[in-house]
Protein backbone atom coordinates (compact mmCIF):
# COMPACT_ATOMS: atom_id res chain seq x y z
CA UNK A 1 0.00 0.00 0.00
CA UNK A 2 1.41 3.51 -1.35
CA UNK A 3 2.18 6.32 1.74
CA UNK A 4 -0.16 8.99 1.63
CA UNK A 5 2.76 11.20 -0.33
CA UNK A 6 3.42 8.65 -2.31
CA UNK A 7 -0.61 8.42 -3.56
CA UNK A 8 -0.75 12.16 -3.73
CA UNK A 9 2.42 13.38 -5.26
CA UNK A 10 1.49 10.30 -8.15
CA UNK A 11 -1.77 11.93 -8.77
CA UNK A 12 -0.21 15.51 -8.76
CA UNK A 13 1.99 14.11 -11.66
CA UNK A 14 -0.41 12.56 -13.52
CA UNK A 15 -2.38 16.19 -13.52
CA UNK A 16 1.20 17.77 -14.42
CA UNK A 17 2.10 15.08 -17.28
CA UNK A 18 -1.53 15.68 -18.72
CA UNK A 19 -0.96 19.24 -19.52
CA UNK A 20 2.57 19.14 -20.06
CA UNK A 21 4.26 20.71 -23.28
CA UNK A 22 7.41 21.31 -22.43
CA UNK A 23 9.06 18.60 -24.15
CA UNK A 24 11.12 19.98 -26.52
CA UNK A 25 13.73 21.75 -24.04
CA UNK A 26 17.26 21.79 -24.48
CA UNK A 27 19.21 21.01 -21.44
CA UNK A 28 21.61 23.79 -20.92
CA UNK A 29 20.08 26.55 -18.97
CA UNK A 30 18.51 29.11 -21.76
CA UNK A 31 19.37 31.69 -19.29
CA UNK A 32 23.04 30.48 -18.93
CA UNK A 33 22.09 30.85 -14.93
CA UNK A 34 22.80 29.00 -11.74
CA UNK A 35 21.02 29.51 -8.41
CA UNK A 36 22.26 27.90 -4.77
CA UNK A 37 19.50 28.24 -2.11
CA UNK A 38 18.00 26.33 0.38
CA UNK A 39 16.44 23.00 0.23
CA UNK A 40 13.59 24.43 2.61
CA UNK A 41 9.67 23.60 1.81
CA UNK A 42 8.64 27.52 1.94
CA UNK A 43 10.65 28.21 -1.31
CA UNK A 44 9.87 26.57 -4.42
CA UNK A 45 12.41 28.61 -5.99
CA UNK A 46 11.60 29.02 -9.79
CA UNK A 47 8.22 30.36 -8.76
CA UNK A 48 9.70 33.26 -6.33
CA UNK A 49 11.89 34.14 -9.12
CA UNK A 50 9.03 33.82 -11.97
CA UNK A 51 11.07 31.13 -13.84
CA UNK A 52 9.54 28.96 -16.49
CA UNK A 53 10.82 25.35 -17.41
CA UNK A 54 14.49 25.44 -18.88
CA UNK A 55 15.72 28.49 -17.62
CA UNK A 56 18.13 28.29 -14.73
CA UNK A 57 19.99 25.27 -12.90
CA UNK A 58 18.72 25.16 -9.15
CA UNK A 59 21.56 24.00 -6.34
CA UNK A 60 19.48 22.77 -3.26
CA UNK A 61 21.19 21.65 -0.01
CA UNK A 62 21.01 22.80 3.93
CA UNK A 63 21.43 26.47 3.98
CA UNK A 64 22.11 27.46 -0.02
CA UNK A 65 25.71 26.38 1.33
CA UNK A 66 28.07 26.34 -0.76
CA UNK A 67 30.37 23.25 -0.06
CA UNK A 68 31.72 20.49 -2.13
CA UNK A 69 28.71 19.21 -3.96
CA UNK A 70 27.47 22.30 -4.67
CA UNK A 71 30.73 23.26 -6.28
CA UNK A 72 30.69 19.55 -7.86
CA UNK A 73 27.28 20.94 -9.12
CA UNK A 74 28.10 24.36 -10.09
CA UNK A 75 31.25 23.82 -12.23
CA UNK A 76 29.33 20.79 -14.13
CA UNK A 77 26.62 23.54 -14.69
CA UNK A 78 29.19 26.11 -16.11
CA UNK A 79 31.19 23.87 -17.53
CA UNK A 80 29.22 21.15 -19.18
CA UNK A 81 25.59 23.17 -19.74
CA UNK A 82 27.20 26.50 -20.24
CA UNK A 83 26.03 28.68 -17.31
CA UNK A 84 27.66 32.32 -16.81
CA UNK A 85 25.52 33.45 -14.06
CA UNK A 86 25.48 32.65 -10.34
CA UNK A 87 22.40 33.46 -8.05
CA UNK A 88 23.06 32.49 -4.35
CA UNK A 89 20.00 33.03 -1.99
CA UNK A 90 19.79 32.19 1.85
CA UNK A 91 16.44 33.33 3.63
CA UNK A 92 15.21 34.23 6.88
CA UNK A 93 13.95 31.53 9.48
CA UNK A 94 16.33 29.62 8.32
CA UNK A 95 16.59 26.15 10.10
CA UNK A 96 20.58 26.33 9.82
CA UNK A 97 20.83 29.12 12.10
CA UNK A 98 19.05 27.47 14.80
CA UNK A 99 22.05 25.20 15.91
CA UNK A 100 25.57 23.78 16.11
CA UNK A 101 27.25 21.08 14.73
CA UNK A 102 26.70 19.64 18.98
CA UNK A 103 23.66 19.66 18.72
CA UNK A 104 22.88 17.87 16.20
CA UNK A 105 25.55 15.58 16.92
CA UNK A 106 23.84 14.92 20.15
CA UNK A 107 19.96 14.29 18.40
CA UNK A 108 21.49 11.84 16.42
CA UNK A 109 23.01 10.10 19.18
CA UNK A 110 19.64 9.94 21.14
CA UNK A 111 17.47 8.86 17.54
CA UNK A 112 19.91 6.74 15.88
CA UNK A 113 22.29 5.26 18.67
CA UNK A 114 26.42 6.54 19.58
CA UNK A 115 27.44 4.33 16.61
CA UNK A 116 25.68 6.79 14.29
CA UNK A 117 27.32 9.31 16.57
CA UNK A 118 30.75 8.60 15.52
CA UNK A 119 29.35 9.52 11.87
CA UNK A 120 28.02 12.52 12.89
CA UNK A 121 31.04 13.81 14.24
CA UNK A 122 33.35 13.61 11.52
CA UNK A 123 31.00 16.03 9.62
CA UNK A 124 30.72 19.76 9.39
CA UNK A 125 26.73 20.48 9.35
CA UNK A 126 27.49 24.12 7.98
CA UNK A 127 24.93 25.81 10.08
CA UNK A 128 25.53 29.89 10.82
CA UNK A 129 24.53 32.49 12.95
CA UNK A 130 24.55 35.66 10.91
CA UNK A 131 22.26 35.05 8.17
CA UNK A 132 23.99 38.22 5.80
CA UNK A 133 27.54 37.00 6.40
CA UNK A 134 26.78 33.54 4.97
CA UNK A 135 25.11 35.02 1.46
CA UNK A 136 28.86 37.09 1.60
CA UNK A 137 30.83 34.41 2.61
CA UNK A 138 29.12 32.04 0.17
CA UNK A 139 29.33 34.30 -3.08
CA UNK A 140 33.16 35.12 -1.72
CA UNK A 141 33.52 31.58 -1.92
CA UNK A 142 32.36 30.91 -5.27
CA UNK A 143 34.11 34.33 -6.60
CA UNK A 144 37.62 33.05 -5.61
CA UNK A 145 36.85 29.33 -6.49
CA UNK A 146 39.33 28.00 -9.01
CA UNK A 147 37.10 26.31 -10.17
CA UNK A 148 34.94 28.69 -11.46
CA UNK A 149 36.23 32.06 -12.30
CA UNK A 150 35.29 35.32 -13.77
CA UNK A 151 31.45 35.33 -13.94
CA UNK A 152 28.90 37.60 -12.01
CA UNK A 153 28.11 36.04 -8.59
CA UNK A 154 24.98 37.90 -6.79
CA UNK A 155 23.78 37.13 -3.45
CA UNK A 156 20.32 37.50 -2.09
CA UNK A 157 18.02 36.80 1.40
CA UNK A 158 14.87 35.43 0.71
CA UNK A 159 12.06 36.44 3.44
CA UNK A 160 9.67 33.77 4.19
CA UNK A 161 7.35 36.00 5.62
CA UNK A 162 6.73 38.42 2.83
CA UNK A 163 7.98 36.52 -0.10
CA UNK A 164 10.12 39.19 -0.94
CA UNK A 165 13.86 39.09 -2.24
CA UNK A 166 16.83 41.40 -1.06
CA UNK A 167 19.56 41.83 -2.76
CA UNK A 168 23.22 41.38 -0.35
CA UNK A 169 26.11 41.95 -2.59
CA UNK B 1 23.48 48.02 -14.33
CA UNK B 2 21.62 44.85 -13.18
CA UNK B 3 22.14 42.14 -15.86
CA UNK B 4 18.94 41.06 -17.96
CA UNK B 5 18.91 38.09 -15.73
CA UNK B 6 18.71 40.64 -12.71
CA UNK B 7 16.15 42.67 -13.82
CA UNK B 8 13.70 39.84 -14.92
CA UNK B 9 13.93 38.05 -11.70
CA UNK B 10 13.68 40.71 -9.65
CA UNK B 11 10.31 41.77 -11.72
CA UNK B 12 9.52 38.44 -10.89
CA UNK B 13 9.91 38.29 -7.64
CA UNK B 14 8.00 41.69 -7.39
CA UNK B 15 4.98 39.68 -9.38
CA UNK B 16 5.42 37.42 -7.05
CA UNK B 17 5.73 38.81 -3.62
CA UNK B 18 2.47 41.30 -4.58
CA UNK B 19 0.20 37.83 -4.24
CA UNK B 20 2.12 35.96 -1.46
CA UNK B 21 0.22 34.79 1.80
CA UNK B 22 2.11 31.52 2.77
CA UNK B 23 4.13 33.75 5.61
CA UNK B 24 2.71 31.46 8.44
CA UNK B 25 3.92 28.47 6.96
CA UNK B 26 6.57 26.76 10.00
CA UNK B 27 9.83 25.06 8.89
CA UNK B 28 9.39 21.60 9.47
CA UNK B 29 7.86 20.10 6.02
CA UNK B 30 4.33 19.63 6.68
CA UNK B 31 4.23 16.46 4.34
CA UNK B 32 7.26 14.94 6.63
CA UNK B 33 9.19 14.37 2.87
CA UNK B 34 12.02 15.29 1.62
CA UNK B 35 13.15 14.93 -1.79
CA UNK B 36 16.78 14.49 -4.10
CA UNK B 37 16.75 15.30 -7.11
CA UNK B 38 18.75 16.31 -10.24
CA UNK B 39 19.30 20.24 -10.74
CA UNK B 40 17.93 20.17 -13.67
CA UNK B 41 16.40 23.26 -15.53
CA UNK B 42 13.82 21.66 -17.15
CA UNK B 43 12.23 20.30 -13.76
CA UNK B 44 9.97 22.55 -11.06
CA UNK B 45 9.78 19.21 -8.82
CA UNK B 46 7.48 21.14 -6.76
CA UNK B 47 5.11 21.57 -9.93
CA UNK B 48 5.73 18.24 -11.41
CA UNK B 49 4.72 16.55 -8.03
CA UNK B 50 1.89 18.92 -7.43
CA UNK B 51 3.19 20.20 -4.08
CA UNK B 52 2.38 23.41 -2.56
CA UNK B 53 4.40 25.38 -0.49
CA UNK B 54 5.81 24.14 3.37
CA UNK B 55 5.60 20.71 1.83
CA UNK B 56 8.51 18.65 1.20
CA UNK B 57 12.19 19.55 1.41
CA UNK B 58 13.97 19.75 -1.91
CA UNK B 59 17.61 18.53 -2.43
CA UNK B 60 18.80 19.43 -5.39
CA UNK B 61 22.31 18.60 -7.27
CA UNK B 62 23.89 17.88 -10.56
CA UNK B 63 22.72 14.43 -11.10
CA UNK B 64 20.39 13.60 -7.70
CA UNK B 65 23.26 12.07 -6.83
CA UNK B 66 23.23 10.83 -2.68
CA UNK B 67 26.57 12.24 -1.85
CA UNK B 68 28.07 13.46 1.43
CA UNK B 69 26.23 16.78 0.69
CA UNK B 70 23.07 15.67 -0.29
CA UNK B 71 24.05 13.18 2.87
CA UNK B 72 24.30 16.10 5.22
CA UNK B 73 21.14 17.81 3.88
CA UNK B 74 19.14 14.79 4.68
CA UNK B 75 20.33 14.30 8.05
CA UNK B 76 19.47 17.53 9.01
CA UNK B 77 16.07 17.12 7.50
CA UNK B 78 15.26 14.33 9.29
CA UNK B 79 17.05 15.02 12.69
CA UNK B 80 16.36 18.67 13.14
CA UNK B 81 12.96 19.30 10.92
CA UNK B 82 11.20 15.97 11.14
CA UNK B 83 10.88 14.89 7.63
CA UNK B 84 10.28 10.56 7.55
CA UNK B 85 10.12 9.82 4.24
CA UNK B 86 12.66 10.14 1.13
CA UNK B 87 12.04 10.51 -2.52
CA UNK B 88 15.35 10.45 -5.03
CA UNK B 89 14.56 11.27 -8.18
CA UNK B 90 16.87 11.23 -11.76
CA UNK B 91 15.55 12.02 -14.75
CA UNK B 92 15.98 10.86 -18.92
CA UNK B 93 18.44 13.27 -21.14
CA UNK B 94 20.36 14.02 -17.72
CA UNK B 95 23.86 15.32 -18.42
CA UNK B 96 25.35 13.08 -16.30
CA UNK B 97 24.92 10.71 -18.87
CA UNK B 98 26.66 12.39 -21.10
CA UNK B 99 30.51 12.09 -19.76
CA UNK B 100 33.06 10.72 -17.71
CA UNK B 101 35.17 12.46 -15.09
CA UNK B 102 38.59 13.37 -17.37
CA UNK B 103 35.69 14.62 -20.13
CA UNK B 104 34.77 17.33 -16.91
CA UNK B 105 38.53 17.53 -16.10
CA UNK B 106 39.23 18.39 -19.89
CA UNK B 107 37.14 21.07 -20.30
CA UNK B 108 38.06 22.48 -17.48
CA UNK B 109 41.93 22.74 -18.24
CA UNK B 110 40.74 23.60 -21.82
CA UNK B 111 38.49 26.64 -20.58
CA UNK B 112 40.28 27.74 -16.45
CA UNK B 113 44.01 26.63 -17.06
CA UNK B 114 46.20 23.65 -15.99
CA UNK B 115 46.01 24.99 -12.29
CA UNK B 116 42.10 24.18 -12.34
CA UNK B 117 42.45 21.11 -13.50
CA UNK B 118 45.03 19.85 -10.26
CA UNK B 119 42.06 21.16 -8.52
CA UNK B 120 38.55 19.36 -10.83
CA UNK B 121 41.57 15.77 -10.98
CA UNK B 122 40.77 15.08 -7.50
CA UNK B 123 37.14 15.37 -7.43
CA UNK B 124 34.17 12.16 -8.21
CA UNK B 125 32.14 14.21 -10.48
CA UNK B 126 29.60 11.49 -10.10
CA UNK B 127 28.36 10.74 -13.57
CA UNK B 128 26.45 7.68 -14.62
CA UNK B 129 25.92 5.43 -17.30
CA UNK B 130 22.82 3.38 -16.25
CA UNK B 131 19.52 5.56 -15.08
CA UNK B 132 17.78 3.36 -13.37
CA UNK B 133 20.68 1.68 -12.08
CA UNK B 134 22.08 4.95 -10.59
CA UNK B 135 18.21 5.64 -9.02
CA UNK B 136 18.56 1.88 -7.44
CA UNK B 137 22.43 2.98 -6.28
CA UNK B 138 21.25 5.96 -4.80
CA UNK B 139 17.99 4.39 -3.08
CA UNK B 140 20.43 1.42 -1.47
CA UNK B 141 22.91 4.21 -0.36
CA UNK B 142 20.27 6.14 1.51
CA UNK B 143 19.06 2.84 3.13
CA UNK B 144 22.29 1.30 4.79
CA UNK B 145 22.91 4.93 5.89
CA UNK B 146 23.98 4.86 9.86
CA UNK B 147 23.31 8.17 9.90
CA UNK B 148 19.48 7.82 8.38
CA UNK B 149 17.96 4.60 9.52
CA UNK B 150 14.48 3.24 9.05
CA UNK B 151 12.27 5.50 6.52
CA UNK B 152 10.75 4.45 3.21
CA UNK B 153 12.97 5.79 0.82
CA UNK B 154 11.14 5.55 -3.00
CA UNK B 155 12.92 5.88 -6.48
CA UNK B 156 11.64 7.34 -9.09
CA UNK B 157 12.32 8.43 -13.19
CA UNK B 158 10.85 11.64 -14.42
CA UNK B 159 10.81 11.31 -17.77
CA UNK B 160 11.49 14.92 -20.04
CA UNK B 161 9.80 14.57 -22.63
CA UNK B 162 6.59 13.82 -21.18
CA UNK B 163 6.15 14.71 -17.82
CA UNK B 164 5.48 11.68 -16.40
CA UNK B 165 6.74 10.16 -13.21
CA UNK B 166 8.02 6.58 -13.62
CA UNK B 167 8.39 4.01 -10.24
CA UNK B 168 11.52 2.46 -9.79
CA UNK B 169 12.21 1.11 -6.92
Amino acid sequence: MASQNVQDFTQGNETYASGFNDGDLKGPPSRKLAIVTCMDARMHPEKILGLKNGEAHMIRNAGGRYDTDARRSLVISQRMLGTREIVVIHHTSCGMATFVNQDLCEVVEKDLGKDARTHADKLDWLPFKDLEQSVKDDVQAIKIDPLIQDVPVHGYIYDIKSGKLQHVC
